[in-house]
């Protein structure tokens, strides 16, 4: 039966259920009483991270399995910030599919002048900035830093916090920031701590995503 | 006495009380039962509608005074397409303040690959290209075009849908836009039906400017 | 036993032998006497023809496996003019792998001062632009215009030169491009002929990978 | 008698004889049994070194009259980085005229992602940094280096291949180039070594543009 | 009774008038004897300096009010380096209205490579850059760095030309800068010592902007 | 003797006197009684127009060696819109050389929006898109749109006119530009009928250059 309040399926694209536990807990303030219903999902075909140009393309097809399957969802989130299967999905459905990655600059550019870039490694970076030119949204881009952080550190890692005030503060002072982005799907718990210890407005993408789908989800649904 | 659900000020900078009540009545959706409040005002120093640089710059200073006075809302949406005063609203406050213009853009950009908009007229273009290159995001606008009606007859004339529709075709099948963004404020009701009309995305600004201010104050005022 | 003179494998990752044959057999001049080898393989698991986001994501994985199993070339040519896999298999091995679309518009802004290309398809130009800007080179194509051709049509059908010529026409007439890329991997016996058609140089992605490939494996393996 | 196997001509502009060797002998791998001559020639009316504006433009006409008077070449390389006298030669005859820095760009941006490169002397960075707006392939750019040597020292110098490693390293971990281009063309024989140094793909920007004169030949020249 | 050799009228928007006495003192060399009136004067209804967002927007509407009422004016210059009320301005009367920044910059591009400001805060920089991408002139933009004074201490402080020097130095030397923009209206007779200490050119952007009404009044008056 | 009100040197790189005629008569506003003296002089080794790239290279070294036995004049100005030998004539002298479509455009940019520009032919424009990109000036060109007559008909013929204003109609209404720009140096006499005629500014690029180079000169040579 179909839910009446409409339903945001959000997809974790790499098999690991702690990371999916840990943005699901922070997505809390975006279930309304009367609004959609937010359901996260793990992708059991994933990886453990997403690491790699690899691991981005071997999820594309399970992605666009899962999606197709769900006919029970009003809009899809993709939450890895590589966007990984963005594409394929959104040519699989007539229904929205959001990337994280894309709709974390949107609501930075929404919020800031310039943004900085929080991302978990060196190697990413290289990735991230050629899918920056492909979403033509570079000018106002301060800088991108890497934490140098594994996936699973940054999900356990006691000193996570500590490298991303640190991080943080160099792209807010050095690089001119007045704005940040977390790089990386599993960071949200720190996004409100972060915000308060800089004094700039920090996003998390996978918040800014599912914000953006269960509003899309309640103008589609509603009757005036 | 503060709101415990946190409150989100929209104030249309026109003194169109008509607009106002058009575009209050299309944000019924982000009402959410234990969603922050949506209030709408009118800008009573406002010109009828802003269609000149001098409307543009006229409305700053009111709109900052506004704000400052407006201790019970937790985040401000500046009703008109031109984003007047947005700089000097963020300047005098802490709290977020969203630009329509800005933020139905990145919704667009997270909705679609270029993004057609729908200018009420031709002299507005000039001014929004100008400010277009500001933001930074000429990159992926496939086209904006004049639907070449006022203010007024945009809110009442029976003829504004059959224009929408003729415009908005344009945009898709000429100028190569998978989604569109209205250029004005007072065009919200028509969202819908040329959503389905034309088969591509439809943004109404001012619904995209204030789901991601009722997203940031839910954020900002959740404890976990 | 590993080949003297080197070896290029070129790929085609749609499964259509035809396809293969026809551009093999186009790489002719390419075949020096004491120059490196060329292979033409075609992908088993690729699709009939490369025409979705869906078939660039399907074809990724595989065209790492078959890179990863020929130790016998020395450098990869991905022969679909929309790159698929290029960063993947770039990851997998220190050999150098060419995309077909990267190397055409190369040679093409060595060639001339603005190009146009011939897409087979209207939906095909939309994914093509995404990926002229991430490799960044936009500002100086001239135009993208469509044949409306199949990937089976352009390779048999009679009238394949016809569109070529009337849409080659409009590039250079209207659009001001005065070198010409040809789209698609399956198009390049009509190279020569456009050419002389046209009077400006027409390139053929294909032979522009091909011979980078083989000026990079004869760097490599020659002692000076 | 014209050479059944085409010609290419590469003309060094600056009238060091040294040099037109020390490159002529790089392009060794290029010469294929049947495949186009490749004649190096100085051009004596040229300056001992290009180094200055005045000297780009004193060897345009020159350059010129050379190309008009070459019958039997079917393509021409100039041999200096600047790429003096490109476009007044390109107007000057139907045939394929290469300049190696537009070449050089061309391989490295089908080789990698960001590339850097090694210019001889700080002046020169400035004339390149115009030229390469002029080519519009800034976007990739990860940063241009002098090696503070002069066109002599660069030749014959002890501590070249020393200074090459220094600087390509700064822009390989400074920078972020994951692909290098030597910003002259007296540097050929140190591409080899540099390359297996540094672990990135190195690109001779003489050898670049050779090698697309060659290809370019054969396309023209071969009956199927 | 009009003025038979035309008259500028350049305004200076905050209402120190020792800044409007400053830069009018170093406007004599425009002052020819058979030249357009050069008349400045001070703003009553601006701020004292014009530091933030909201003294721009302040002074837009009675700048607009005082152009209208001086019909014995040929041609304005508003003397801000923030450009304040330009379009608004603009659009008020069809006689040419100059900003000082865009005029400063448009002499910077005609006398050297690329340009660095000295701006006289790290708060006004976001808003230049913001404007300098409003005005499409990054592309060539060496680098702006801040003085770190404030309006007054610029005027009368006794270290001003020594930060100017240091600042302009780093500029040069770090950033590339071969010409060099002075980002204030009060620093005028700092312009010809700058110039001379550092050996590149120097441009007062009050001086540009006269330069250019000068001549701009000449060519509309005079017959031929 | 030095002239003791500074003299700024116009060269026509064209042989054509009759050109360096029209522009002079034109400059006369700027020939005040005090100001500095204007001379404008035909380059004997120039061509009788200059008309391609052969044209523009061969006037480089004549203009350097000019400019450097001129020891009589304080600025240069080099009257052809292709700007020959800019770079070349800079580096020989520290005295500033002007070159009219840099200066042109600069003045365009400080009086409008987005600027149209009449070039004499079709063929001139590719040229001139080429050093638009390397002024990194593209950003608010609205369009360039060929006269399709020779220097020697601009110079003479009847019909001239009319054809500016046909094409500056389509350049104001087709590609919204609000400021013109003449793309020649032999049309100055148009520029004031082709404003009145068209109700927007029209530049003429000689007049833009000279009179930039009289500021400068009064500037430097003016005791305070």
């Amino acid at each position: 039966m179909k839910n009446e309040r409409g339903r945001v399926l959000v997809v974790n694209p790499n098999s690991n259920r702690a990371v999916t536990e840990l943005f699901s807990a922070e997505l809390e303030p975006l279930r309304f009483a009367d609004g959609p219903e937010i359901v996260c999902e793990t992708l059991a075909e994933g990886p453990l991270g997403i690491e790699s140009e690899l691991h981005v393309a071997m999820v594309a097809v399970p992605l666009r399995k899962l999606i197709l399957e769900r006919n029970d969802a009003d809009a899809f989130v993709i939450a890895c910030y590589s966007d990984p299967g963005l594409y394929v999905c959104r040519e699989a459905t007539p229904k929205p599919v959001f990337g994280i990655q894309s709709c974390g600059i949107s609501l930075a550019l929404s919020l800031g002048e310039r943004y900085g870039v929080l991302a978990l490694k060196t190697a990413s970076i290289k990735r991230h900035l050629r899918y920056l030119r492909q979403l033509g949204l570079v000018d106002r881009l301060a800088g991108e830093r890497p934490l140098d952080l594994s996936v699973a550190e940054s999900a356990e890692g006691e000193h996570t916090f500590g490298r991303l005030v640190e991080v943080g503060t160099a792209l807010r002072d050095k690089d001119g920031a007045d704005v940040l982005l977390l790089g990386c799907a599993g960071l949200s718990r720190h996004r409100r701590p972060l915000e308060e210890e800089l004094g700039i407005p920090v996003v998390d993408p996978v918040q800014a995503a599912v914000a953006m789908a269960v509003s899309t989800v309640r103008f589609r649904r509603t009757t005036r």
